[in-house]
């Protein structure tokens, strides 16, 4: 057997055969045929086989992520019937009496290059579909397989390098037990869609696909970060042993689901849930969540040819809050930019995203975009309880500026007759170091500040948390970024409003009792840990807590900090 | 006449006739001649032309910035008269009957391809010397002009896109009045540079290079930031008589270098000088000031195919401490990677380089690099005032690594019998929020603290100042810079240490009374900003500016700053 030690990133273990997710060598040699026809049945028959399997996904994808999501494999299944493609390519092996996969790539890349090179973002994007499609149809002409993670159907651990979001979307729960993969850590965004489906994940183990082959049993440790491959028979034991009692702690949890978050000496705090779509609110409610901190709204803007429609937005809006009923939302206002593109945007290349054009930057200057939604936002108020929040705030002036288009576009639905949210608060997220400093000042204008620890980290440390070369200084626990959280939460408080945090931190249990001693009102975490985090709470004296606040905020290192709360809060 | 709207980088005006500064296009046709002889004729004619070029611009190189940086040209000079490369051009014109023109750039190429494709750094740069030489010997086959700014001998005003550090270092100010580029900020290497060369210059005009057509009139004003293209002769008149007015005022200045710095009611503050090399000291000294702040040894780094070795090192830091006598000089040890790359130390790609593998954190793990440097720093410490600062700091853990480093390195020279400096300060840049966050907590263990404002408000508003699209937000008056500011002069104050500025806020007249108010102790810029910010501190209280504190401290936009700032300081 082989141990690797990457990161924990979605809890719970996972014990199956590996499913390797990779693209396979699709290279092949140009030959001469004798017989054109039977070039035309295995090009035919490659095509068919390539349907039928795009059928079953767009049907999967329907059903996991709705009718948007499944529109670009209707793009793809459409390429493949198009005549005017599949013509040129048979003419190629009856012209040239050339195999198969020569006419069927040629032709492609003909096509390919020709609609690449018109300015025409539609042609553009007719260039990708077909470049995706002739992959899946060459492969089925070489025999390859072409992994579809939404096919599997047997129980399977995913190794991968890293998984797309849209591979994450794939993954049938049923079959799929785990994933492990090279890259990324815990803030991720595979990390975060495991979490989110509950999957037990370690990630950034830096070369499982190296080490891994086809087939081979593996262990996913996702409550310690470890992964075993071709494990011996004790491991085994010993691993089913731990998931059991895993399972048994998940119970014990359950209890807990619809209990309030009371700390040891009486004091409540707001457990809540991060989600990117309507379909986690389920995993929320399941897991006791008590409101949502973030409902990421990314996700209707991606794996798309074009931006959301009013109607579209106002659809996933209004579901979200119908089924949290009187439940706080906070819904976070488009944050794309940065790691996260969008291709019919056509943004600039930038020499450093996260320093860049990204988030409320975007909406500002693209105030189209930004009043859709807001529009989308004011009117799906009215079935719940709306909070709205501004991601990169970085100056007072553009939390005004926003604040006024906001403020806008309710008049201007109000004017149009359309029922209106009247009442909710706007808030902004805190996730840039200026305004951590100047709370202060942003509380006597904001309902509420939600700290987003993945960006404030990044920027207070000056390292980007995604590059592995300067990832040690990632580090939540550091005193400087205690002393800003402490900030943001004594502003907030001053002038009679709340804070919370919807970073990784707040979810994290060495982090737990530190923002409990510091103040802070609402915790939005993953849906599968806000389970595991009121068991914790509810042992925790705040006022004990508060008492070490002094002396963990003059402290010098991150070490220090660790060692200090893993004594005084019985932490292993 | 058209007025275009930039950023005064470099103080003064300019009056002369536009210089392109860009490459030429270089396309040609291959033909057949009859000829070959008057081909192989021609090829030497530009080869000569080319060589006699490269030994000017070289000798002009070694007068202005000494002989490591000439000895890139004399590599470009073998590759001329390079048998094996020349031969290979002539064979290819007689046996394929091509010209000159087809038969040196295919042959360049040929090599190019081959070197590149070693695993050979030094076989790399041989590939790149090739590239530049074949450049200029093609356009002068073309009869194109080959844009040389050491070989100008006529009085112009430079118009680039931007100007590359070499290109400034070539700049004769005898010839060269002032320049203007499309891109760049204040804070740009080209416009360090100009107020280093003491050339009047505009930067980021957007579209000089579209409107200013070659030997076109330009006026260049450094003061106010506009540029005039093809101005009437009322405004060249009205532009001699500012210039006339603005020499007077240095005359005034002047006056004033062998001055102290103290405010109206008698405080001392040091007026210091950011420098690049040692023969930025004598522009230092003429300018009166009292040390050095920041000495910037990546130029010892640059423009060169390796690794400077302990002794040229040396060589570097004794003389710039000898030449300063008594007086401090700030050492900043190597801030590569970021916007400042070496090719020869091959470093990765990076998503977001200034969040990446630079400065401190590239030293600690090419600690080979680091000991280098800091052996030559400890052995030339003997001949003056030194002082150490390590660049990008981020956490305490890193300081005392460093520091602990140099300890190692001192005593083993010692052990060695070498002489080093025995008593000197040992200090950080607070450049990286989460530094000056905790700056109590390092100003325990710290002598000394400067801060890097360049970079520190680039992280502080997680904005890029080098990226268009978000340099809004590098907002040096933003009240949480100035809070930061103030954490780290009240923190270094409290255990009895000095704070200084070496970013180039420290020689901005708006932020020096409230630089002055905060206590900052020293601060240091362009040598060319000493004599205007000393004839102003001259003027202000600094008790009143201090009594300005708690206002300004509290209050909520870099606007509301500016406007108190210019009515307390009676700033136009």
């Amino acid at each position: 057997m082989t141990h690797l030690q990457g990161i924990a990133a979605s809890s719970g273990i996972a014990i199956a055969k590996a499913y390797r997710l990779e693209v396979p060598d699709l290279s092949y040699s140009k030959n001469k045929v004798d017989d054109p026809d039977k070039e035309i049945k295995r090009l035919h028959e490659a095509l068919d086989v390539s349907k039928s399997e795009l059928e079953k996904i767009k049907e999967h994808t329907k059903k996991s992520l709705g009718d948007e999501h499944a529109e670009i494999f209707s793009a793809h299944l459409l390429v493949l019937s198009d005549p005017e493609l599949i013509q040129p390519m048979e003419d190629n092996i009856k012209s040239d009496n050339v195999n198969a996969e020569a006419a069927l790539d040629e032709t492609a890349n003909m096509f390919i290059d020709m609609f690449k090179n018109m300015d025409n973002e539609y042609m553009k994007e007719r260039a990708a579909d077909i470049q995706d499609v002739t992959k899946r149809v060459l492969a089925h002409l070489l025999g390859a397989e072409f992994p579809d993670p939404a096919l599997i159907n047997e129980q399977v651990v995913i190794v991968a390098e890293d998984l797309t979001p849209s591979d994450t979307a794939q993954l049938n729960k049923e079959f799929v037990q785990g994933f492990t993969t090279d890259i990324g850590g815990r803030t991720s965004h595979s990390a975060i869609m495991a979490r989110s489906l509950e999957i037990p994940a370690v990630v950034g183990t830096k070369d499982i696909t190296k080490q891994a082959e086809k087939d081979v049993m593996i262990i996913v440790d996702g409550l310690g970060g470890n992964v075993i491959i071709d494990p011996t028979d004790e491991e085994i034991e010993s691993y089913k042993q731990k998931r059991a009692e895993f399972e048994e702690k998940k119970q014990e949890w359950a209890k807990l689901k619809d209990e309030s978050t009371v700390s040891s000496d009486g004091e409540h705090v707001e457990l809540a849930a991060n989600i990117g779509t309507p379909d986690d609110v389920a995993g929320v409610l399941e897991n006791g969540g008590e409101g949502i901190g973030l409902y990421r709204t990314e996700f209707l803007y991606m794996g798309k040819n074009q931006l959301p429609t009013e109607e579209e937005q106002f659809d996933a809006y209004s579901s979200v809050l119908k089924q949290m009923g009187d439940k706080p939302v906070v819904v976070r206002t488009l944050d794309i930019g940065g790691d996260k593109e969008l291709d019919y945007l056509d943004l600039p290349d930038e020499m450093n995203p996260f320093l860049g054009f990204r988030a409320i930057r975007l909406c500002l200057e693209r105030d189209d975009i930004f009043r859709t939604q807001l529009r989308a936002l004011l009117r799906a108020g009215v079935y719940g309880n709306l909070k709205i929040m501004f991601p990169m705030i970085a100056t007072l002036e553009e939390f005004r500026q926003a604040k006024a288009i906001l403020t806008e576009e309710k008049e201007k639905l109000i004017n149009e007759g359309t029922d209106v949210a009247d009442q909710f608060e706007v808030g902004i997220m805190v996730e840039i170091p200026a305004t951590a400093v100047l709370a202060k000042q942003f509380a006597k204008e904001v309902d509420f500040f939600s700290i987003g620890t993945n960006d404030l980290i990044q920027y207070t440390m000056a390292a980007d948390r995604m590059n592995e070369r300067v990832s040690y200084l990632y580090q939540p626990y550091s005193p400087a970024i205690l002393n800003l959280v402490s900030n943001v939460i004594e502003a907030a408080h001053a002038e009679g409003k709340w804070a919370g945090m919807c970073g990784e931190m707040a979810g994290d249990e060495i982090a737990i009792p530190i923002l409990l001693g510091l103040g802070l009102d609402e915790f939005s975490m993953s849906a599968s840990s806000i389970l595991p985090a009121r068991t914790q709470l509810l042992e925790l004296s705040k006022e004990e807590m508060k008492s070490y606040k002094e002396e963990l905020l003059s402290m010098g290192t991150s070490e220090d900090v660790v060692a200090f709360v893993k004594e005084k809060a019985n932490l292993a």
